[in-house]
C-alpha cells in the first residue's frame, strides 16, 4: 500500500510538519516542541489516510471526529489543518498564540476550522471523545446511511495519569464503542521527567481490562504499521487503543528528555532540525506537492463516501431540531412533591416532546430522579435506549456529557448530588468554555439532605458554580420555576445549564406566569406588598420559608424568588429596582455560603446563608441547627430593622 | 489457626455486628445495610485478627490504620469500633445520624474515636490510605522501631468507578508501598443496580497494571482464606488488593441486589435478619463473651508490639514538632523575581528549619519552583527524599495530601497550577472538613499565565476556593508577603492552606512589618495618605498595578494589600475601618471573577475584575485585553469619582 513515491511524500510531509509546528513554537516564544516532534507520524496518518472529512465543510455532520486529547500539540495540529486545507492560513500560523488569532496556545473550539474540541487541562480529550462516539453509535442505529463515522483521540502519558481517562476509558468498554480509537503517544516522559518517576503502569494491561482492543506499533516512524494498525482497529468490535512508541522531541536537541515538552528551539537550533529533518518551510507554508497530496487524498476519500438516502436525511433533520418547547402542566398532586421530583414529572413531559432527548446519572438515577421513564438503557445492546448508565464516574460523565453536546445531534443530561460537583467541576468550566448546551442536573442541594452529613450537604457549591463564566445556575423555587428551569435548559443552544433541585418539597407558592417572569429576569416578585419594608429574597427551597417568614413579620414584605442570580444583576437598574423596591431592606436566605450576595444586599442588608460545613441529623433538625426557621429568620429581620 | 470454638466466636461476633448496625439504621431511619451485611467479615478479621492499635488510644503514632473508603458502611464500622472497645458507647450507637452524636451518616475523623479518614465521597479514602502508606514508609526508614505499621483500606465497586482510584493506585504502585493493604468488597453491585450496566472493567486485572500484588477471597465469608490472603499480602513487596466476592445485604431480605445498598429494615425484617443470623443484640449492645474475646485479641496484639527505643522515641518527637518558624530575610534581588520563584526560596530556607517538610507537584515542578533543592525524589530506593513526584494526579494528589496530614509526623506541600485546582476541588473539601493542615501551592494565577490561554488561565478559582469553608485562601501581593504567608502555613495545625502565587514578578513595594499584618489582619495598607479619597485594595500581581495607579490618580490614594479577603472579613468594623478609612472610595483590582468583592464595596464602589475565560496571547497583551492596565484603572477611577 505505500510504495517508495508515497513514501517519500509522506515522509516530506512529515518533516515539514515537524519543522513548520517548531518554526511556529520558536516565533511564538512559547510552546511544547516534544509533542510535535514525536507525533506527527500520527496525524499525518490521520489526516492523509483515515480521517473522511472535508476541510472545506468543518461542520460537516457525518465527518470523522478527531480529539487531540494532548492538547499542548496544538502547533502540530494547526500546522496539520493548514496543511490539509482547513482554513488556516499560513498567516494564522505565523500569528500562533497571538491575541485574536485562530491558532491558540491550547485548541480551542469554534476558534479554529478542524478543531474539534477544546484541550489541554489532561484526560478530559478522551472523555470529549467517548461522548462522541457514543453519540455516533446513538445516532448511526438511527439513521444508518446518515451517520456513520469513527471518532479518534489522540493521548499522552500525562493524559493517561488523569483519573478521568480511567472513567471514560471503563465505560467506553462497557459500551462497546468499536469506532472509537485511541492512539496513545507512548514516549516515557512527562513534563518533570522519565515517566517511571511518578508512573510505572503497563497501560496496555490497563486497557485490555476495560475491554479495549490493544495493539502495539514499535516505531512510531513506521508508518506501515501505524496504517495496519489503525485499519486493525476499525474492524475490532471494541474500542481500540494503539500505543504508538515515540521519541519526544525526535530529530531535535532534547530528543527523549522532558526538555524537549516546553522548551522552543532558538533559530540555530531550528536550522539543525531543518538539516536534520532534510526539508525547508519557508514562510509557513509546507512545498505545493505536498499539500496537494495530502488535500487530495482527503477529497478522495470524502468523494466515495456513502450518501445519506434523502428520506432518511430528512428524517435525522426532523429528529435532532430542537423545536420550542411547550410547557408541561403541574398538577396541584405534583406540586406537592419534592425538587427533584417535580423535576422527574418535567423530564417525561419534555422527552416526548424532544425525541433527541436522552441522558443519565452518575450512578445516582434513583436519587436524582433523572431519567426517561418509558425507555431502556443505552448500550450495546440497544443504541436507542435514552437513558445513560454513566456509573460513579461524575468527572467523566461531564466530560463525555461535552463530547455528546459537540458532537450535535441530541440533547443531553447529567445528573448527580450538589456536592459532587465539585468532582466535575473541571468538566463544567469546559462546557463553559465550549459554548456547549450540555444540562447538569444537580440535586440534593444542601443541608436538607440531612443525616448523609456534611460530605453530602452542598453549601458552598451553589455560588462557586455560578463564578464560572458562562454558566447558567438556575435554582427554581417554585414548582412551576422547575418546570421553566428545564424549558430554558432545553433550548440553550450556546451555553450550559446547571438546575439546582431540592431533595425536599418545594412548597406550592408561585404561579406559571410568575415562573416565566423569574427565570426571563433572574428572579420576580412572588408576592408583592404595597409600600414593603423588606425584600424577603430566596431561591430553591428556601422560598418556601421565605413566605412563611412574610407571615411572621410585623411589617409589609415582598417576597422574591430569584432563581438566577446572574441573570438579576445583568438587569437594568430600572429593571431591578422594579423587582427589588430601592426603599425596602434587602434580606437573602439561601442555604449556602452567604459571600456573593452582597451584591444583592450591599453592606446594609441581611443574609442568611450557611457558612459552615453541615451536619449529620434529620433535615429538620439541621435546619433548625443552622437557624433556618421561620422563627430564628423572622426574628433575625426585625432586630435588623430595629437598628436600621 | 481456626479451631471450632473461636470459629464459633468469631460467626457469632460477625453476624452479631450485622444486626447491630442494621438496628441502628432501622432506628435512624436511613443508612446503607448493604455493605453492612455483606463485608461484616471484613472488618472482623481486621479488627480481630490484624489492626495493631489501642482501642484506649485512638492516638497512638504507630497504630495500623484502617480507612473505610466506602464511607457508607459507616453503621458496620461504628458498631464495630464499639465491639472492639473504642469509646464509642451503646448509646452512641442508637443516635447513628443524630444530631452531634459521634455516630454521623458518614464517617467523620475528629468526631468518632477510631474513625482515621472523614470518607463518603468515593474514592478518596483509597487515596488518603496511600498518602498515610508513603508517610508511614519516611517516618520508618528513619525511625524504624517508632514507626512500622500497615495500613489497610476496604473500597467498593464504586470507589473504583472513581477517577481518583485510578490515579493513587498508580502512585501506590509506582512507590511500591509494601504495607499497604487494599481490601474490595467485590459485589458486582452498585446503587443504581448491577455494576456491569456501567461497568465491565476486570479490577484485578486492572491494579495488576499498577503494580499492585492481587489475590481473590471467592466467598467473603470463609474466614480462613480471607485470614490467609491478608497474611499473605503483608509479606509481599508490592501494595496488595484482595478482591473478597462478597453478597450485597446478604442474609437480608434484598440480598444480591442494589435495593439493599440503601433501604433500611422494618421491624419485621429485622426479626428475620436476627433469625437468619441465629444471633441476639439488645440495646445495640453485643453479648458480653463476643466482646471479651474480641477486645482480648486486641490488647494482646498491641501488648506485644516491639517498643521504640528511648533515643529513637526522643528523635522522631524532636523531629515532628513544628517549632516556630523564623521567616527568612529576602535579598532584593530575590524580590525582582516571580511569585513562584521567590516561593522556591523562601521554601529552601524553611526546609532548612523544618526535617519533616516534604512536598512535590502534579508534574508540574518545573513550572511552580514547589521543591526542596537540595534533596533527592521520595520512592522506594529513598524513603528520605523529600520531593514527591505526584504525577500528572492533581485530584489524587490532594488525597494523598489529605492522608500525610491525617497520618501525622511530618508537614507537607502540594502543588499545581491554579487553573488546575478545580481537578482536586473535592479534596480540598475533604482537607478543610477534616481539619488537615496540608499546604496546597496553586501558581500561574490568572490570565499574566499568557499564551497558555483560557484553559490554563484561572478567572473564577480564586474566588471559588475562598467559597470553601475552613480553607485559608492567602495571595500575596508583597514579596514579604510571600514569606509570611508560607510561615503561617507551616504553622498551622488544624487547617489547610492555599497559597496561590503569581507566574510572573510582583514588584517590590512593601515591608516585612506591613507583610506581617497582612497576613494578620487579612490585609494591610502598604501606602497611607491622609484623608485618602480612594483606597485602592488589590490582592497578588495587581498589587503592583495598584501602586502604579495611585501614581496616577490626581486624589489622594491609600493602597491596600488584601491576601487574604476571609480573614479581613472577620475583622472588628473598627479595625476595617482603621485598614480602609470609610470616607473614601473602595476600588477592588483583581484578575479574577469579581462577585464576592461586594462584601468590600458595597455597591457603591468599583470592582476591577475579570467575569469572562482569558485569551491566549503574550500576558502584556491579555493584560490590556482585559483593561488591566494602569491607564485604564485610573480612568476607571476618575471617572467613578466624578459620578460621586
Amino acid at each position: 500500500m505505500v510504495n517508495s513515491t508515497t513514501k517519500h511524500i509522506a515522509t516530506d510531509t512529515i518533516n515539514a510538519l515537524r519543522l513548520l509546528a517548531n518554526q511556529m513554537i520558536s516565533q511564538a516564544g512559547s510552546g511544547h516542541p516534544g509533542i510535535t516532534l514525536g507525533a506527527a507520524p500520527i496525524l499525518y496518518e490521520l489526516y492523509a489516510n483515515q480521517l473522511n472529512l472535508d476541510p472545506t465543510k468543518p461542520d460537516a455532520i457525518n465527518r470523522d471526529r478527531f480529539v487531540l486529547s494532548a492538547g499542548h500539540g496544538s502547533a502540530l495540529l494547526y500546522a496539520t489543518l493548514h496543511a490539509a486545507g482547513f482554513a488556516v492560513s499560513a498567516q494564522d500560523l505565523s500569528e500562533f498564540r497571538q491575541l485574536h488569532s485562530n491558532t491558540p496556545g491550547h485548541p480551542e473550539v469554534g476558534i479554529t476550522p478542524g478543531v474539534e474540541a477544546t484541550t489541554g487541562p489532561l484526560g478530559q480529550g478522551l472523555g470529549m471523545a467517548v461522548g462522541m462516539a457514543m453519540t455516533e453509535a446513538k445516532l448511526h442505529a438511527q439513521f444508518p446511511t446518515v451517520i456513520n463515522h469513527y471518532t479518534y483521540a489522540l493521548v499522552g502519558d500525562g493524559d493517561l495519569m488523569e483519573g478521568v481517562t480511567h472513567e471514560v476509558a471503563a465505560l467506553a468498554g462497557q459500551q462497546a464503542l468499536n469506532k472509537l480509537i485511541v492512539l496513545y503517544d507512548d514516549n516515557d516522559v512527562s513534563l518533570d521527567g522519565d515517566r517511571k518517576r511518578s508512573d510505572t503502569t503497563d497501560n496496555v494491561a490497563r486497557f485490555v481490562s476495560y475491554g479495549f482492543d490493544v495493539q502495539h506499533v514499535a516505531d512510531g516512524d513506521d508508518l506501515n504499521a501505524l496504517h495496519n494498525a489503525i485499519e486493525v482497529a476499525k474492524q475490532t468490535d471494541q474500542p481500540s487503543l494503539i500505543a504508538v512508541k515515540t521519541v519526544i522531541g525526535a530529530f531535535g536537541p532534547f530528543a527523549g528528555t522532558n526538555k524537549a515538552h516546553g522548551t522552543p528551539l532558538d533559530a540555530a537550533q531550528i536550522a539543525t532540525l531543518a538539516n536534520a529533518l532534510q526539508v525547508e518551510v519557508n514562510d509557513f507554508e509546507l512545498a505545493p506537492e505536498l499539500l496537494a497530496d495530502l488535500r487530495q487524498r482527503i477529497q478522495q476519500r470524502w468523494q466515495a463516501q456513502v450518501q445519506p438516502t434523502p428520506s432518511e436525511l430528512a428524517a435525522y433533520n426532523k429528529f435532532t431540531q430542537v423545536e420550542t418547547v411547550k410547557l408541561p402542566e403541574l398538577t396541584a398532586a405534583i406540586k406537592q412533591q419534592a425538587g427533584r421530583k417535580i423535576s422527574q414529572h418535567v423530564i417525561q413531559e419534555f422527552a416526548q416532546q424532544l425525541p433527541q432527548l436522552w441522558g443519565g446519572a452518575a450512578d445516582l438515577v434513583a436519587s436524582t430522579n433523572a431519567v426517561i421513564n418509558d425507555s431502556p438503557l443505552y448500550n450495546a445492546a440497544d443504541r436507542q435506549g435514552r437513558n445513560i448508565a454513566f456509573g460513579v464516574r461524575e468527572f467523566g460523565m461531564g466530560t463525555v456529557l461535552n463530547g455528546i453536546a459537540l458532537h450535535g445531534g441530541t440533547k443531553v443530561f447529567g445528573a448527580t448530588f450538589l456536592a459532587f460537583s465539585d468532582y466535575m467541576r473541571a468538566a463544567i468550566r469546559l462546557s463553559a468554555m465550549q459554548h456547549a448546551p450540555v444540562i447538569y442536573v444537580f440535586t440534593h442541594d444542601s443541608i436538607t439532605v440531612g443525616e448523609d452529613g456534611p460530605t453530602h450537604q452542598a453549601v458552598e457549591q451553589i455560588m462557586s458554580l455560578r463564578l464560572i463564566p458562562g454558566v447558567d445556575v438556575l435554582r427554581p423555587g417554585t414548582p412551576d420555576e422547575v418546570a421553566v428551569a428545564w424549558q430554558q435548559a432545553l433550548t440553550a443552544t450556546n451555553r450550559p445549564m446547571v438546575l439546582i433541585l431540592s431533595r425536599g418539597k418545594l412548597g406550592d407558592q408561585g404561579n406559571p406566569t410568575q415562573a416565566q417572569s423569574a427565570l426571563q429576569n433572574g428572579a420576580t416578585q412572588i408576592q408583592t406588598k404595597p409600600d414593603a419594608k423588606v425584600n424577603l429574597i430566596a431561591t430553591g427551597s428556601e422560598v418556601q420559608i421565605a413566605m412563611a417568614v412574610s407571615e411572621q413579620l410585623t411589617v409589609t414584605t415582598n417576597v422574591i424568588s430569584m432563581p438566577d442570580l446572574q441573570k438579576f444583576l445583568t438587569q437594568s437598574s430600572a429593571q431591578r429596582a422594579a423587582i427589588l423596591p430601592t426603599d425596602a431592606l434587602n434580606v437573602v436566605i439561601e442555604a449556602g455560603t452567604s459571600l456573593g450576595w452582597q451584591a444583592i444586599t450591599g453592606l446594609d442588608g441581611l443574609i442568611i446563608g450557611i457558612d459552615e460545613f453541615g451536619l449529620s441529623a434529620p433535615p429538620a433538625i439541621v435546619q433548625a441547627e443552622f437557624g433556618l426557621t421561620t422563627e430564628v429568620i423572622t426574628e433575625k429581620i426585625m432586630r435588623r430593622l430595629a437598628e436600621k
